[in-house]
């Protein structure tokens, strides 16, 4: 089903690129990793993966910091964070191949189109990761529960795209990788469904410095996690795209199942980092009020991460 | 133009009511002080006040900790948090004189007609205090700026009052003890205006954990707070009370010159005590909902502080 020249980038290799690209090139995949801060520790120690799944260490990897150097690839898979979105012009043509594909496995909505704008509309995957890690070192990544991902192809205006011979390609090679791997035809409804969860957890846990669990226990936020729930759902009708109730319940259902969990944005804020607050509140609020649509609990959810985010940057700037 | 015989009580001695019954003491009114923590200081030492307009102690004070010791009194002031309201069953009656009245200075709404049901309808004036005070110690109380008072006589459904002869009667009182006084026949509008600033400062000064100069500086918070604003002005005209936008930009312009302040709500919430959540956001936000009028951006900055309130709370139990 592989094939040994087909050959990955990983744009990002952090917690998330960083465990996706390690399960490749174990299982025999061509990989290429764009590193930063870990550049020089990589180079010299590797990758180590600590998983539920199994442990394992690649002490030889293709590392670089520069894409100049890095070869041509078949699939480029952007794992930064949204927020070095701004990088992607100068990252992705010099590391994709002629006909090669820029696989998106990012948070919030419209990450793709932006994509779309710089390598072409027929070039770009969507992938939604449902994945619990943390980077906890240099070049060393804690893979905590989860990890499938949902793959689509992008179709300009966010049509739904098929199945493509291509998608089916990527979803074997990543399922040879032992990763759980489902494919949509229709990206924007699975944006939007991730959402769901998205919107009222992340933005929620920084507001009020909180947990899932404490959200969950306190019946005012929970309501007011089911009041942002029910206005995700309507901004995705404003798209044409029908969320069940069926799902809002499974979502909640799940959370109360879950383990305590810090949200992603949670973690970026309590590390100093930039709040992915445009591509998962700002650009669903935005789509939605082009189409008509006030999604008035989720703009203050908004206006109000984007007056922490402020500050914590702002903190991160005065602490140096 | 006072009446040497005329005699107050002052319910709740704290940065509000020791400063008004200090205050009306000094100017010779016969006031009585309902104290809790600090009554056997007070009893020893009397108050303190230290004051923009000039300190001034006051040896000798009448102090109780019970209103069954207390003498009737002409004007009952309620100057507790309302978060205590559950007390006034037991605390007005005693100390209400046959032809008494209350006179509620708290913030919010709806304070009055919980009051008119204790004691009737015909026995209620409200006050909405402008005065920004600390109590720094037992018995001492620090007035930082303002101090005006608007006094309403209260109707049952907030109906417009018209201006009474012991309406006039208070306001000279307190005029004559050096308090500016307006009196409104409107209480119901009085009410909304004061929290067109209160909801959203208040609100978002805890939720956001800063002054009101970061709120007004950051563009987003600020925008945030003229949405709550809004919101608002559609509640009071709900209640068919119009507050033009000329008011709205005045609370903003004023805002804005004002040195950097931390609300009474965010005081409270950094004292670890209980915030006044319902009266002042939660029962705008329900008769508004009763007369058929969303006011979801308040509902929002509603149930967030009803989570951090019982987390606060909480924090306290557990550190005993």
């Amino acid at each position: 089903m592989t094939n040994a020249t087909r050959r990955y980038a990983i744009l990002g290799t952090g917690a998330l690129g960083g465990f996706y690209g390690a399960r490749l090139q174990r299982s025999g995949i061509d990989v290429h990793f764009l590193l930063r801060s870990d550049y020089h520790h990589v180079c010299q120690h590797g990758l180590v993966i600590k998983s539920i799944a199994g442990d394992f260490e690649l002490p030889h990897v293709h590392a670089y910091q520069d894409v100049a150097q890095m070869p041509p690839c078949d699939v480029v898979v952007v794992a930064l964070k949204t927020t070095q979105n701004h990088l992607l012009p100068q990252l992705l043509p010099p590391v994709l191949k002629t006909d090669g594909v820029v696989l998106v496995l990012q948070n919030g909505l419209g990450v793709e189109s932006d994509v779309a704008a710089i390598v072409g509309d027929d070039r770009v995957i969507g992938g939604l990761s449902f994945l619990c890690s943390n980077k906890i070192g240099p070049g060393t990544i804690h893979h905590l529960d989860y990890g499938s991902i949902n793959l689509g192809e992008f179709r300009p205006g966010y049509a739904p795209g098929g199945i493509s011979d291509r998608l089916l390609q990527i979803a074997a090679e990543f399922r040879n990788a032992g990763i759980e791997i489902t494919c949509t035809d229709d990206l924007l409804l699975g944006r939007w469904k991730k959402l769901v969860w998205n919107i009222p957890y992340n933005g929620l846990s920084v507001v009020l410095d909180a947990r899932t669990d404490a959200i969950m226990k306190n019946p005012h936020s929970r309501q007011l996690v089911m009041d942002l729930m029910a206005e995700v759902v309507a901004g995705a009708a404003s798209q044409n795209r029908y969320i069940s109730d069926e799902f809002v319940q499974t979502m909640l259902t799940h959370t109360d199942q879950m383990k305590p969990y810090l949200t992603s944005m949670k973690l970026d804020f309590d590390s100093g980092r930039p709040l992915e607050v445009e591509t998962i509140v700002g650009n669903p609020l935005r789509v939605a009020n082009q189409a008509g649509v006030a999604l008035p609990k989720i703009a203050v959810l908004y206006q109000q991460l984007l007056f922490l985010d402020a500050r914590n940057r702002h903190k991160c700037v005065s602490s140096l």
